[in-house]
């Protein structure tokens, strides 16, 4: 990213006819975008969400208070148009990009040209026996990003937000931010869609024996999602990679985003620049792991959906943000009296 | 407000098919939408952000960072469409309506049908001499705000958002809370917008001296509007109080803002139920200052310019929010599974 650009950012923005600062977190963010983008004009009106599915089959040891099944039938309704994430994509004008990435069963037919058909395996396998996915199926997820972030870009996308849909999902972020960080498991494991008491211990153990029996080593990021990954959080990652490739930026959405991103930023440091985290979501854990991103949330709504919702109610303000810097007048052109 | 609304909208909301609660803030601002609209199908699309401008003779003692022109500099930014507000509202599709409540001077006649003009007069009086103005201009001011409710929702407005500009006007909305609340003026006194240390000690004084030459009476809100308050503040207590009078949800910007929030509410207790804080702004006193109105605010961006633009930020999670009750499907009619 460019620091020069950042600086004629803040020169321009400290001009504009206000008291100093008095945008707040808005100011950060225009000076980020003109950054990425290169230019004080930064544009961010074509927006996508890309929304990656797949299934998990740590799913058996009993982790999630819904059944596998729900994963394909949330795709169906993405398709349909009546999930969360359509409804507030719809409202900021972003196309939604739904990617089977890994999807326990083969989806209908008729989702052609409406999903992504971009399946690496039917599902991971269940990490607590071994790897959840081999190297190659790990590189292959990571490079599945990278190129639909470049498809997107091509096709004149100038703001990417992530997003995901997984029964079972958080179980394998709680892993990747503790094989990384070194947190105790408990400490960066919660309920995710809603578990009880018991199967939170439970979770708990799973997610320390997966980290026991396969010790993913935190200096080799490709090691640690294919031991303890998924296949939409190695599509995360790959996308945030590949954003950052095209100078795009990037809304990272919840717990599953931030691991992907977590990932990202192992692999390719300079990505995080690139990177705006959109909020803070309520599953514990992810106070924590956005720290070890060292990233900032724009929003903390007690959001704990995923599917990328955090991430498309944040692109109004990162839209905000872009316009300011575009069409505010400064004190000059806009002949108002500077401070006394 | 009807709580039978409130109950049918979260029957609803609890059908959809996320897992339960998982959509955070959105869900309970959805059910405040239904029951103020009385309606499973609440629609905010059209919206408009009031702007009101009055000037202060409190200014004389030295407690702003800008001069008294910058008011109707200001103004004439607006109507060129160059300032925050313009760039914001613009971004989610809402009129910005410009209201000279009190400024200093007579405005470009230029600018007719462009701003109502409302003057109740040249500015308030120095509230550390005396009352800022007698008590039918306090009267005067809330009933102008009335009215331009009345004239917005009658226009079709569905969503209401307050704005104030007005050099100086952190100042009497410290008094306004320190009368209603308490609280040392110290607690409930800030930067404005930016003065130094030596400044805010003089700025204190000053708002100490106003309470205690004017003896405002907390049981009596247009006498607390009338000894320490403005012309602009008096215009959003009213415009608030008609948004409640015609049941349309109106949110509140920041700290001045907040104040007018908080005559309305001691005017009219039900009046809370139409309003939504939009935003926790960095002038210090206003996390008070929602403590008092006993709202929680939706973003938490650092801003502290005013006019609108937390608000108008805010507009797009209230947009957010009456999609969600509108266009989601439940569980039965995606054919989703639910928790097992």
């Amino acid at each position: 990213m460019s620091a020069d650009w950042r600086l004629k950012a803040r020169k321009h923005l400290d001009n504009l006819a206000i008291p100093q600062g008095s945008l707040g977190d808005l100011l950060g963010l225009a000076e980020q975008l003109a950054a990425v983008k290169e230019s004080l004009r930064p544009s961010v009106t074509s927006k996508a969400v890309v929304t990656m599915a797949a299934d998990h089959g740590v799913v058996e040891e009993g982790v999630s208070a819904f059944p596998r099944e729900v994963t394909p039938q949330m795709v169906a309704n993405f398709v349909a148009g009546g999930a969360a994430i359509n409804v507030l994509a719809g409202v900021v004008g972003a196309r939604v990009v739904v990617v089977d990435m890994g999807v326990g069963s083969d989806l209908d037919r008729s989702f052609e040209g409406k999903v992504l058909f971009r399946k690496v395996d039917y599902g991971t396998r269940n990490m607590v026996q071994g790897p959840a996915m081999s190297r190659e199926q790990a590189v292959k997820s990571l490079e599945t990003g990278i190129e639909i972030a470049g498809r997107l870009v091509r096709e004149g996308v100038e703001l990417l937000a992530t997003g995901d849909m997984g029964i079972g999902n958080t179980t394998p972020s709680s892993a990747i931010l503790a094989a990384f960080s070194g947190y105790p498991v408990r400490e960066v494991t919660g309920r995710g869609t809603g578990i009880g008491d018991d199967a939170l211990e439970n979770k708990i153990r799973v997610i320390e024996k997966a980290l026991d029996v396969n010790s993913p080593d935190p200096a080799d990021p490709v090691d640690v999602l294919a031991k303890v990954g998924g296949f939409e959080i190695g599509g995360i990652a790959g996308l945030i990679l590949g954003a950052a490739r095209h100078k795009v930026p990037v809304l990272v959405d919840g717990f599953i985003s931030s691991a992907g991103a977590l990932l990202a930023k192992r692999l390719a440091p300079p990505s995080l620049d690139y990177m705006i985290a959109a909020h803070q979501s309520l599953e514990s854990g992810h106070r924590l792991m956005l720290e070890e991103l060292g990233l900032k949330p724009l929003l903390n709504l007690n959001l704990r959906l995923g599917e990328g919702t955090g991430a498309a109610l944040a692109m109004n303000i990162v839209e905000s943000a872009a316009q300011v810097i575009n069409k505010m007048l400064t004190f000059e052109d806009a002949g108002v009296s500077r401070k006394s």
